[in-house]
């Protein structure tokens, strides 16, 4: 199991590969067998070429992340945080992760807490 | 399935609760079969007994909440937030919760993401 640092480490990583743009920086965070709910409620992509359009469609968006609370470890191999997808016009949804490692230190899964009632326009 | 409104009502129901000592009030929110995993990697407490012991020691620690994120909807059944745990001494403990609902909109399950790196003296 990662140690809290390590998962602490690998959300901040995820921010900054996001923000930069950094599609195989994202992508990498993944284990092979990962899965994404983004929203929860959606059907879940499976594996690193879904995940990888996922992010390309997220990057053409223009959104850039800011974090507002966490990241949060837990007392397992579990880490979340909360932040706001803030869009080139200021517009905003409010999003919390929550990412499952595996023993590599990978994202097993990623789900992303967020409601047709948690944008914020500018 | 309860809507985001009333997701995010119980979540808000649910600090107030809370700060307010109001230990029926908490316990009313959740399901007959509920489970609250807190903090997540520690065994699950299941029932309304199991809680109420949980949050009569909660609220032995004096602690008051703060919400710092949220509450998020999503695009199903759950609902999230993220807030700190203040004790009287003034130090904190950085908590994500996701709580999901069954049809009656009462808590399924709570889970608290917080590790033991997640605690801010004062």
């Amino acid at each position: 199991m990662p140690t809290q640092g390590e998962m602490k480490a690998a959300l901040q990583a995820y921010i900054n590969a996001y923000n930069a743009g950094d599609l195989d920086g994202i992508v990498k965070l993944y284990a092979a067998d990962c899965q994404v709910e983004d929203p929860v409620g959606n059907s879940a992509m499976k594996g690193p070429a879904a995940v990888r359009e996922f992010y390309q469609g997220a990057f053409a968006t223009g959104a850039k992340l800011r974090v507002t609370a966490g990241p949060n470890g837990s007392h397992g191999n579990s880490a979340a945080m909360a932040f706001e997808a803030v869009l080139p016009n200021g517009a905003y949804v409010r999003v919390i992760d929550v990412m499952t490692f595996n023993d590599a230190g990978k994202f097993s899964s990623m789900k992303a807490y967020w409601g047709p009632e948690d944008f914020v326009q500018p």
